[in-house]
């Protein structure tokens, strides 16, 4: 295993192409469609959001996901989310995916569809057919193509998320790719917003479902923005096989090496929503270490992550450590809080303000120091056992606000 | 029963003296600390916080109100938490009991105390035990004395929290005062910050129990200013039995007509404790009718009323209701989105966006206006029974992150 990080986005691996147009769905003068294609019919797995208002192109892909034998496109649209449109917004879909398996000559089957934006409006057909159209005709393995699709399916985000990583399976070079968007509307629950993760691997449905079902707990799961979980919320990862390695079938060394090489991805995207999160001025990472069980380090991990005082403490740079442990405190997770200690650490330095249940003589300044760098680490040790986890949010600030009082304007 | 509002608060009741005076705990030049005393022993019931970490007052006031037989005084400071301060924090607990037991020549057992403020500083003794003195020397049973008290309990509230209300119980007539301060670290779950009332009912302390626990799930924890739940929360209620009406042992009339005149002050102190949330522009009422159980609807509306983005909207006065779905929608409660309707409404008017699952063909300038005023309600009827439920909190404002980036200093 000797796993490498490469330059590129969905288009990094073999067989599979990408494009990006403006088809004027609601904004002007960006792109806002985006198309993936594979060569060769893909294996897939997904996961979609928890919210009981799921959107259209949620519910149509996961019917796809669920009974398609493979899968071949995508077709991505941003600016309206078509959410909470009832029959006509399903209809949407389909058509989409007929007009896209028409144009690309794959089965309306093979096609997925994504959508982002703003709930509760129709998505214009009219712009949407062309768009398709366009997209295909656009269709390329370049490194810019990628940056096209990753550039259309922005909506409040700053900057587009792109990954990819090589790995040797079985004497074969594999590559995954992928891209994401966040921003707002950002809370563990599966997943955030959309990822698209694209792979030449050779991997069995089953074993390519076990990959993804293992890792997003642990990636995805552990982002918030702001607490509010999505109706549009889907990650997708398709395998086209085309790396020629030994297909997986099973767990063993191959399956291990897939699975480091994707939990890199899944990270890195992950981390990185969190860090362009609506507003954000830095990445604020909580680590909870020495806790009693798995589940109890990823709820205080999430509770402070998420928690608006805290997180309007990182963008304050204050060292209000009292607002951490409060977080935890109400995070459902039983705990001693006499045992509890915490550390701020950064590229600055790492400092510790509270040990064993009592203040430090720590200094003001070298924590203000320390907090003031664009990633930030809050860890809490619990003394309570070995289990761990990481979440990933970002601050609050005014610019939050800003974007989501006027979100639509 | 005929229920009145009358002016006044923590003093309204027979027989209740308060007091508010500058002790310098942490602030200068403004009041700091208060004291409530009753002349005569009084009935008790409390709710505190469910947060794991619970600050010193909150655990000594725990162990008073359950094996107390009786309580006559609270001492309160706001400034400083005294959480997360270890034995230390206790003791000071203790001592400032004793120091008031000492000056109002009653047992040390009837003394509640209270905090609020900073986590994880030590209370300072040398300003608190001079504070005591100050306030039993102050202690009056006028108007002015219960502004002093309301003043003294402020953090970053902008306007004091007081109601009184009488009603005739038994041929007598009842009162019941109270205050209470809120502002930031405020959501469901017992209850919010500090709120004292005072009573001159007579009533068993079984029953006393009863009302304050069977009111407060549906009004001190129904509101939510930003899903912090703080480590001091305490809700307490007096009752000295100066009304001289026929003790109130059981269920019947006379215990239904102090529920009343009960709820109608906790609803009162809870709502405008939303509506002065930490930078609030506005109140924010999310009422769901017609849910299929009393759980669900309490959860719809409190996911409503605590997400960021339907805060972030409020502000910006926009009627972007997919927000709202999209909060019911991941609040854990299970409904049929194609079943919703949502209204708005305020003293502009009322005004319905969506309809069964479908966006209505609403004029967005009346939305507007609609949302563009101080207490704005968003209606969620779920078309699926007959339950109800009320939360209350406030929008989301670019002064509720300056507040709070900075709430040291």
């Amino acid at each position: 295993m000797s796993m490498e990080i490469i330059d590129g986005g969905v288009t990094a691996a073999k067989g599979f192409k990408a494009a990006g147009v403006a088809a004027g769905i609601k904004y002007t003068g960006r792109k806002d469609m985006a198309m993936i294609f594979s060569e060769k019919p893909c294996a897939v797995a997904g996961m979609f959001t928890s919210n009981v208002v799921k959107a259209a192109p949620v519910r149509f892909d996961m019917a796809i996901v669920k009974d398609s034998p493979y899968v071949q496109a995508v077709v991505v649209n941003s600016g309206i989310a078509n959410a909470a449109t009832g029959e006509k917004g399903m209809k949407a879909c389909r058509d989409t995916a007929k007009a896209c398996a028409d144009a690309l000559n794959i089965p309306a089957d093979a096609v997925l569809i994504g959508s982002t934006g703003v709930i509760g409006e129709q998505i214009p057909m009219d712009r949407i057919i062309p768009g398709v159209s366009a997209l295909a005709k656009e269709l390329s393995d370049t490194r810019e193509a990628a940056g096209n699709a990753e550039a259309a399916i922005m909506t409040t985000d700053t900057v587009p998320k792109e990954i990819a990583v090589k790995t040797d399976i079985g004497g074969k070079t594999v590559t995954i790719g992928g891209m994401s968007k966040g921003s707002g509307m950002i809370h563990p629950n599966m997943c955030t917003m959309l990822a698209y993760i694209c792979t030449d691997c050779s991997i069995s449905k089953e074993m390519l479902e076990r990959a993804a079902h293992a890792d997003i707990p642990d990636t995805f799961n552990m982002i918030t923005v702001d607490g509010d979980t999505s109706t549009n919320d889907t990650y997708l990862v398709m395998a086209n096989g085309l790396a020629e390695n030994p297909k997986i079938e099973s767990e063993g060394e191959d399956f291990d090496a897939f699975m480091e090489a994707l939990h890199y991805v899944n990270v890195y995207l992950a981390r990185n929503m969190a860090k362009d999160g609506e507003g954000a001025t830095a990445l604020f990472e909580v680590k909870v270490i020495h806790a009693d069980t798995k589940d109890n380090a990823k709820t205080l991990a999430r509770s402070v992550a998420g928690s608006s005082l805290c997180k309007a403490a990182i963008f304050g740079h204050d060292s209000n450590f009292g607002r951490f442990l409060c977080a935890m405190g109400y995070s459902g997770a039983g705990f001693d809080p006499e045992k509890v200690s915490l550390e701020f650490e950064s590229r600055a330095g790492r400092i510790c303000v509270f040990e064993k249940g009592m203040k430090t003589a720590y200094s003001e300044d070298e924590a203000t120091a320390i907090l003031s760098e664009d990633e930030v680490t809050v860890i809490a040790d619990m003394d309570e056992g070995d289990a761990k986890a990481t979440a990933w949010g970002c601050d609050l600030s005014y610019d939050y606000v800003k974007i989501n009082a006027d979100y639509r304007s």
